[in-house]
């Protein structure tokens, strides 16, 4: 069933630019074996280099990138001094900026992480930022309402794309009566999400889910959402464009971003080629998502 | 019952180091509220002014800082900078230094994660780093490796203090017949660190848990995990010296690390009110930690 309630927030903002360019949302993953097939040093620079390249490649081509935060931390200070300058001059090339920091935690320390990735005088303050959820969702929320206030999403990681997850993501709540008939992990997860864009934050849309392409789906509907879905695994992890459609048939229209990262960096370093694999990717991603 | 395996790796790092000054891991928490109570300003500066005069009030008085990373990322690089700062000091001054990143991905992103935290050639490298299961402990291998690797740890948070995360935490896993009936995920987790602890890395005592210690105990025997355990929950949280003694009792000796922030961090900031309050907090949780 469709979601009844109009597409809000950030889930508003995603669909709007979704609409102009696709589903594609572009990673930005300089890993070591990547920056040497790129010809770039294993360095803050190379970094830096690495990322505004896929800046000025994917602009006007695809609606969001996605930096892998854990890339530029390997070079600690200057390297986060590099993740920088790459989201500031993505912000400046008007796509928006999914910071791929899959942070967790409790109390002031979340608000803390939320702050950093949320707030918009942050020099690392992005559009959206991927959160872990082992310390439940309600540890979540100071991320949840600074991202409210400011129109900015956080994408909760629920069902990841690895099988290593399956076991905890599956494992069963307890139900009223104690016993564990309750929902999944992940389907509580799913639901609580649900909830909180339907009236249980200030901005319905500001919660978002990833949900790996690989898996097949859980009992949860995820028409009814309520906010932006990230796809990871595609390519090297084997989902197809057919596994998105029959998992996200019915999701509000476009709100569903796919994320790619190796097989369309792999056409780098020259800029054109990266953004013609970016654009070949995102119209194929096009006619099979919602 | 006792554990078997002879302490090793970052286990018995751990235990030489608490035996001499006790069991006192105590935070590095640069909070806004607390920055002010300083009179520190809000900026790089004052976290890196907060974080050495931390290092220099506990240096012999307790074995291991943790400093939440959170709040140092609250100001990007330069905040990761004055982290990197703060890292060295507590290094040079003797003291053990657990980052506490609770970091979590799967792949070359959780090999990044590793490689920025553990490896001793990076500005952050710590002597262990905090990490998040939500992606299945099998997702954390790069981390285990590069820790066994050099004697660091990894400590994978497995029974948080916040109330919050109980629901996901105690859900059951699939037994055998794929009904609900194996072990909690929380249970599931520790028996993974136990078999790591006990054959399944090349060294053993390379991974630890946190185990907070408002909970009542689990289903699973903490006397056999063979690893560090790292005990947040004192103070603000509730947990008393009694709630500890009885959760860890039979713990292999000096393996047991408490973690106490806030109560020591309202000494400051005068060093020596600073240091006082962290040995008569290290002196009263030793007469009940094994």
């Amino acid at each position: 069933m469709a979601d009844p309630v109009p597409v809000a927030g950030f889930a508003a903002t995603v669909a709007s630019a979704v609409a102009r360019t696709g589903p594609l949302c572009a990673g930005i993953d300089p890993s070591p074996e990547l920056l040497d097939r790129w010809g770039l040093p294993d360095s803050a620079d190379g970094l830096r280099s690495f990322g505004l390249r896929c800046v000025e490649a994917f602009a006007g081509a695809v609606p969001a990138v996605k930096p892998q935060v854990a890339f530029f931390e390997r070079w600690g200070s200057s390297g986060v001094g590099a993740l920088e300058s790459v989201m500031a001059a993505a912000r400046d090339a008007g796509l928006l900026v999914i910071a791929d920091a899959k942070r967790a935690d409790i109390g002031s320390t979340m608000e803390a992480y939320a702050a950093a990735w949320l707030d918009p005088q942050s020099p690392l303050a992005a559009d959206a930022v991927t959160v872990v959820p082992y310390f439940g969702i309600g540890a979540l929320r100071p991320a949840l309402d600074l991202a409210a206030a400011s129109g900015r999403g956080v994408i909760v990681v629920v069902r990841s794309s690895n099988p290593e997850g399956r076991s905890i993501q599956e494992a069963k709540t307890s139900g009223p009566g104690g016993w564990p008939d309750g929902p999944s992990v992940e389907d509580a997860l799913l639901e609580a999400i649900r909830d909180l864009n339907h009236g249980g934050l200030a901005v319905p849309g500001t919660v978002g889910a990833v949900v790996g392409a690989t898996l097949a789906p859980s009992q949860f509907d995820l028409t009814g959402l309520g906010g932006v879905i990230l796809a990871p695994g595609f390519g090297a992890q084997g989902a197809t464009a057919e596994d998105a459609a029959r998992l996200f048939a019915g999701c509000r229209a476009h709100t569903v971003l796919a994320n790619v990262s190796r097989s369309v960096l792999a056409a780098g370093p020259d800029p054109g080629s990266l953004r013609r694999a970016a654009a070949a990717t995102g119209e194929e991603l096009a006619k099979t998502l919602p």
